[in-house]
């Protein structure tokens, strides 16, 4: 039985008859092949990338599997159409918070036509690509078993700016979410950001290999951050994720690194490692100020 | 006594009655300021940059030292002009091998005029900066006593493409230059990109920097290599320098890292590191091929 994603964040949605992507109940996520070549593009990528040995495995993991094509009926009712068929990352989340953050300082690449450099190129000018590097493409948060899900809609999420993506880094690791942006208590980003297998090291990870590969340019791809806020308040061990996704754009680097989306890399690891480093100085005032004897430890808290 | 600079790799020149800078015998460097506020934008930034204590001490030395301001005699004729007074820093060189690399895969930014952006974003793609995330503005290159220097003219230089970058990172630092691009042997490499105080460590400690600092954008600036052929060959102590130049259009970074910039920075690094391990790899092949029972030395020679 083939369903709409629940935790799509950004994208086109298969609802009110659109073309969009379906997901099963074995952890499947059916992405339509687009019609302009985009999606022979991607489907080519995935190929091309599951079987190049210059890959490491320990950066194979920032990428969805990928099971191939396959002919089903299409969301909008329009017949059968070719899907991509990829691992559903979020699948193995229960409430997931997530993040779809699209990285470079530009979605455009050389080879393509004007018209599309200069609508893009519009785009990157109009939202936080060209000044920071990155944009927001979509999130949500799961603020609790009341309030169930943030999730802003499209028009808010394209008009965020700079100050909007420092507070909603802020507010995705925090404990009072719902309360506003201002007051933000970042609890959660020693567990999450912060850690050996937290989401800065996991970005320093494949930072390193940035710095290093040419053999793909990833234009217009997204980032995607998700874990599960409960398991986390609860203390159980699950582990934050990054998966890349979206490559109907990537094009050959020919021995030169992917300048464009290493610096956007950067920008966002730097973002985040201030959110962590403003939550460890926090709670080490906390800890001061409640006049406890003891010493804070390296995730926040005090002992 | 003013006089034209014998070694200017870019830039307007002071010559024919045109306006460009102007230096003196006791290391002088004097920039006519441009008349469209650019000249006060750098040396507003200059002024900015010398009493920022967030800047760190190893990192000021990348920086021309500057004198403040002056009037002169114009070059062109025109009168009295202020213009800004900097260290002449090819001065301490006697043949000095320069390159001027334009750093960032955009040269504008976003607060620019849209026709400033359409006219810098049409060079950019016309050009190696989109591509590379940097492009060579000038160079010249000693290539001894009888031969003098190799300085490709202006319009030669602009169209450089990847493969011309590549070649010439080679051929500056090979000790047969003059013979042609294909047949550089590097052997320089070893001494002016490698070891600890070459052109690669001081790439890598900018980086750093560039990885924190939010303070400054650095748009359309340039990044000087300079070095003495000549010294290096007879094994004298001469260091190869890394020195930026051209802060017209540096902005404020207000929080943000310059993405732009480090990208760029980080694809230049990847080129000479590249360069600098082929040469080591084809000195152990000399090595080998030459069955010399010794092996081969960090800076590539055969023991």
């Amino acid at each position: 039985m083939l369903k709409v994603p629940e935790h799509q964040v950004a994208g086109h949605l298969a609802i009110d008859g659109k073309l969009g992507p379906l997901v099963d109940d074995s952890g499947r996520f059916y992405k339509p092949l687009q019609g302009d070549g985009r999606g022979n593009k991607e489907l080519a990528f995935y190929e091309s990338f599951s079987s190049d040995t210059r890959v490491p495995d320990h950066i194979r993991k920032y990428f969805p599997v990928c099971y191939g094509s396959q002919l089903l009926e299409a969301s909008n009712g329009s017949g059968l159409l070719h899907h991509l068929v990829l691992q559903d990352i979020v699948s193995s989340h229960r409430n997931p918070s997530i993040m779809d953050v699209k990285i470079g300082s530009r979605t455009w690449y050389p080879e393509a036509s004007d018209n599309y450099i200069q609508k893009c190129l519009e785009k990157d000018r109009r939202t936080t690509t060209v000044s920071l590097g990155f944009r927001i493409a979509g999130l949500q948060l799961y603020e609790g078993k009341e309030s169930g899900y943030w999730r802003p809609g499209r028009k808010e999420v394209q008009s965020f700016t700079v100050y909007n993506v420092r507070s909603i880094l802020r507010r995705f690791v925090s404990s009072n979410s719902s309360i506003g942006n201002e007051n933000s208590d970042c609890s959660f980003a020693p567990s999450i950001y912060g850690g050996s297998a937290g989401i800065l090291e996991q970005l320093l990870e494949l930072k390193a290999w940035f710095e290093d590969q040419t053999i793909y340019h990833f234009h217009s791809c997204s980032l995607l951050i998700l874990f599960d806020k409960e398991s986390v308040s609860k203390g159980s061990a699950s582990v934050p994720e990054i998966k890349l996704i979206d490559f109907a754009h990537v094009v050959e680097g020919k021995g030169v690194i992917d300048h464009n989306f290493l610096g956007g890399l950067c920008s966002l690891i730097k973002f985040v490692s201030e959110v962590l480093s403003d939550s460890k100085e926090s709670s080490i005032k906390d800890c001061v100020e409640s006049e406890k004897p003891g010493i804070c430890t390296d995730n926040g808290n005090c002992q």
